[in-house]
């Protein structure tokens, strides 16, 4: 018996320096602290701020006052208007890359390019990077969809930052079809590429695979995907006691990942879990 | 027995365009007329030209006085300076979508962007459009060549105007495994797209494919290598004297088509004489 774990399983970069941000807020601004939707997709994490007093709403109209925290996947243009009419403090925890994501996007149609993003449409990180162009922008999230768009004379792609770069590049072949020419970012996140390919890796040389995240988390819903298309013994839990003994009964060779919202204490839980099950020692 | 002609086999505009200039020209200048390398790859047009009159030179150091046509494919800035500081008198016969690309290179260099043509980089459209740009180019006529080139952190890809579609989409989708940002300006000819989707379809009804046009020439070369990889038995020859009865005998259902620079007088002796050897009605 084997257990294999990815290195670059749990928090990346973005998702640390949210939660930093997020627990320095909770020292200094200890009152009325609030993020707007959940900071990162991840409920335990989101949990665990909840009880150092940063809480989630929904909507901006029930933030009261005081601070709110924008979270990873970045903030909508209509919010980040509400949110400065409303003379609320903002603390921007958007992921860098994300940023960098909408700056293309708003770049490629100031330029005149009609603008494609390689994503999921009900996603905040796209939501949020659509909501600052005005008109012009399709979401598509597979290639059957971008097969029906166009004709374009000038058209810009960018992904969201954790989309399969091999969707990309699929979709960006597509349009190319349809398109005198074309301008794409590459602004899926590095991290990303790095997990999913360790992951695949991984997942070639077990006969069962453990993703690690939350079920709202695109990322780790992608990751297991990925795995799922390789090892079919795939199982996304959230937390260690979602993991049942049955999975691993006949299993010699368990790979475990996790995606970038998941706290590194979860997945510690569930590798004890499989080494207790499995009668590994630590 | 069945015989199916492609419609798009010939003369594309660009080439009938370089024909018409040339033609005029014979006319208006009398004496002293040349053409720098072959007009069109066609040695069979080439011949009718040279009886008018129309004499090739293989390099500008050749041409003594009088005047010159820059062909189809293009000219060198080299060849462009030595014309002009001969005081030769120029006559352009650039096709315009050679002429686009051309036009796209410049543009892609000039804005700061490393330059991939996808294209062979002996013919001499390529050779033309390269010579424009000082430095930074890299040509690639296949997915091996695309693999090891870059990172780049701006890359623009134009092709030959008469390259295959397919190979220029999986050369994009390779590149932009490692650039930052991708500008891609599709410069392949809308007939030669249109003359190769035919060719594939016909190639695929018939057991016999016959290309015809000329060995110099390079998308005639690639119509036939289309056709070969959907039907082993695909013949590319010039003209009618090099069509051997054998080929046609168990042939029940015979496909014909041409390159852009094929003179309909030659594809017209190639369907009399498959006709005849058929026992057809023209």
């Amino acid at each position: 018996m084997k257990l294999v774990i990815a290195k670059s399983a749990g928090f990346c970069f973005g998702v640390k320096r949210a939660m930093d941000i997020a627990l320095d807020a909770s020292k200094k601004y200890p009152r009325d602290l609030y993020t707007l939707g959940p900071l990162i997709h991840n409920p335990q994490a989101v949990e665990f701020l909840e009880r150092l007093g940063v809480e989630v709403k929904g909507r901006i109209e029930r933030i009261p006052r005081g601070t709110v925290i924008f979270r990873s996947h970045g903030v909508s243009l209509k919010d980040l208007i509400k949110a400065r009419k409303k003379s609320l403090r903002i603390i921007d925890a958007t992921c860098p890359i994300v940023k960098r994501a909408q700056l293309f996007a708003k770049y490629l149609h100031q330029h005149g390019y009609s603008l494609l993003i390689v994503g999921d449409p009900q996603h905040p990180e796209v939501e949020a990077i659509q909501s600052y162009i005005q008109e012009g922008v399709d979401v598509v999230e597979n290639v059957e969809a971008a097969q029906g768009l166009g004709p374009w004379k000038k058209l810009g792609i960018i992904a969201q930052t954790t989309q399969s770069f091999n969707l990309f590049k699929e979709i960006v072949a597509v349009c190319l079809e349809r398109a005198k020419e074309l301008r794409v970012f590459n602004t899926i996140c590095h991290a990303t590429t790095i997990r999913q390919m360790e992951a695949v890796e991984i997942a070639k040389k077990v006969d069962c695979m453990i993703v690690i995240g939350g079920y709202n988390s695109g990322n780790t819903q992608r990751l297991a995907g990925i795995c799922r298309d390789i090892q079919p013994h795939t199982y996304h839990i959230e937390t260690s006691q979602e993991l049942h003994p049955k999975w691993l009964a006949q299993r010699k060779k368990i790979g475990l990942t996790a995606g970038a919202s998941t706290p590194s204490w979860i997945i510690k839980e569930v590798e004890r879990k499989v080494r207790h099950l499995k009668g590994l020692k630590g």
